[in-house]
């Protein structure tokens, strides 16, 4: 690992992006983005994505300046066309007025459509979070996963994200997990590593299992977590990032991509909820009530989700700098002097 | 098992619950949902849970015949408070005027507060299921169970289900799981039985893994599914069937419950959406291509969740009766002898 301010850091990002073709606005909402993930040392949702940022545009699978749609469909729904752009500039745009109509009705709904994702879902519940709101956001992706007890691969690695607003200033209750055994690139790092895996993570073609990455990797494919009940999450999350909102399953997403490699094009499912609205002059009351399970957590000493990203978080904003890994920073180094 | 008409059956629930002291219109509404469950062979479920019903009202745990008062918060969000009453006849009154509020806004909620509840949540996702809608319903109970890596339990079995409507008179893709690795009920019948459990079900009083039904069920407490994934799942269902809503978390309904052993009180999340308003003349397109996913299990002959409740609806339709357990239905019959 080697430190770089924040303006290093922030002028990298933009450098790249730029290079690469993308407009202004959007090298703009991207590195926002990928700075937040990498000052909290989420190494491989930072930096490490603008080569990939790099290849989706190289290939043609992302546009390079085209602006986000929003539809607006109720009080209570917004549907925004990405237009195939990555999507931070469609989320910064729209969660605004996400925010306003959740606000005003109680509940709202961002349906994300033609996006090509480039981070962690963490960081659209942050925003919604830091207006007040609870928000539960998912996505799909491509075909990676069997549902269980099967061979065939049906699921993206399907993540979900959900956040909880805190009253008195403490970092706020946020967990984001995929809803695989393993993550997909954790299952990369053991076959570059010539490592065996624990039980669980992944079948063979013929659906039996196997703790070889390169098996699951090449013809097998990846479990859920939680057997049945992780297998069902992720059909939901199919369901409600896909066709619900007008957009495509994971194995549709997997046909379009056509092996090309390119990041997984799609829907995002954003969901905000306010306290507030829903209740009224007691909302500060049940906030407070909802300490008591956080309590429970300092109590017997269990970390809390995101723990380790609010620490990082804080030592780098005190130090003015972030880490990253140095291959990758010279990898990004090699692409602006070619 | 005996073979019960629908008619002795329906009779059966209202001669118990109406000695027990149950107004006709809660008779009526927990008898429409027991049946239901029992039609669908979901024994637990079912005529089971009369004695329950009769325990609580005994305990004074329950109403007998306060009615469900609807707050209309907004264009998109219901409140309604059950009075401490059975949830059936909360969740009958209140689900038709959730489901106009999601038809004509795209999303809706309704918050149901201070309700006993007496069985499974598939049974309100279908509702909304059967109303072209989709539905995710989640409930806490009693303080049963510790997050991951903990010895001090913070949720209940915190059930959560989803529905989803398919197009062309299949029977809806609906699951319903609790977030703990074993039911509480399998718990106690491997106690009954004096048999060891698997690997994963639950925790000593310090937190060290055990087999031993008895020392989870006196002393320490149940595990989560899915490690701090499925924990993570229990911890969102706490906060929103519980805090959000204006409700108790499963700690406080366990504090509030004061070793009675009566059935938990609080609250439950219930969200509707619908695919026509949000998607409009191109919903009918989008639900076909969600089919896609359901014809991935039948391809590779994977059992849908929900299979074998509907296979058991359509014998025990067919053939007019339902099954009960014999020591369950001399039980009933006991109680309205004596």
């Amino acid at each position: 690992m080697i430190k770089l301010t924040h303006v290093q850091a922030k002028q990298l990002c933009n450098q790249v992006l730029v290079k690469a073709g993308y407009s202004d606005i959007h090298a703009q909402a991207i590195e926002e983005v990928l700075m937040q993930a990498q000052l909290d040392d989420c190494h491989s949702h930072g930096l490490y994505r603008l080569l990939n940022c790099v290849t989706s545009l190289k290939k043609g699978k992302v546009s390079a300046d085209l602006l986000p749609i929003v539809h607006d469909i109720s009080a209570s729904v917004l549907k925004v066309d990405a237009q195939n752009a990555m999507a931070p500039l469609a989320i910064q745009t729209a969660i605004p007025q996400l925010v306003e109509k959740a606000n005003t009705q109680g509940i709202a709904l961002l349906a994300l459509n033609n996006c090509v994702h480039t981070t962690a879902l963490w960081y659209e519940v942050e925003l919604l979070v830091n207006a007040g709101l609870v928000g539960l956001v998912c996505t799909s992706n491509h075909a990676w996963v069997v549902p269980e007890g099967g061979c065939i691969p049906l699921f993206g690695t399907n993540p979900m994200a959900f956040g909880w607003p805190r009253p008195h200033g403490e970092n706020p209750f946020i967990f984001d997990f995929s809803t695989t055994a393993m993550a997909r690139g954790d299952i990369e790092l053991h076959r570059k590593n010539g490592q065996t895996l624990p039980d669980g993570c992944g079948v063979d073609a013929q659906g039996q299992p196997t703790n070889d990455p390169e098996v699951i990797l090449d013809a097998g494919a990846m479990k859920t977590f939680g057997a049945h009940k992780g297998s069902a999450l992720a059909a939901m999350i199919e369901l409600l990032a896909g066709p619900l909102i007008g957009d495509v399953l994971s194995i549709e997403s997997q046909k379009i991509d056509a092996g090309a490699g390119g990041s997984p094009l799609g829907g995002e499912f954003i969901l905000a909820i306010s306290p507030e609205k829903l209740l009224g002059s007691q909302s500060q009351y049940y906030l407070n009530s909802a300490e008591q399970l956080f309590k429970g957590y300092e109590e017997q000493q269990i970390r809390m989700p995101s723990a380790r990203r609010y620490k990082a978080r804080a030592e780098n904003l005190a130090s003015g700098s972030i880490n990253i890994n140095e291959i990758v920073y010279q990898d990004l180094l090699e692409y602006l002097r070619t």
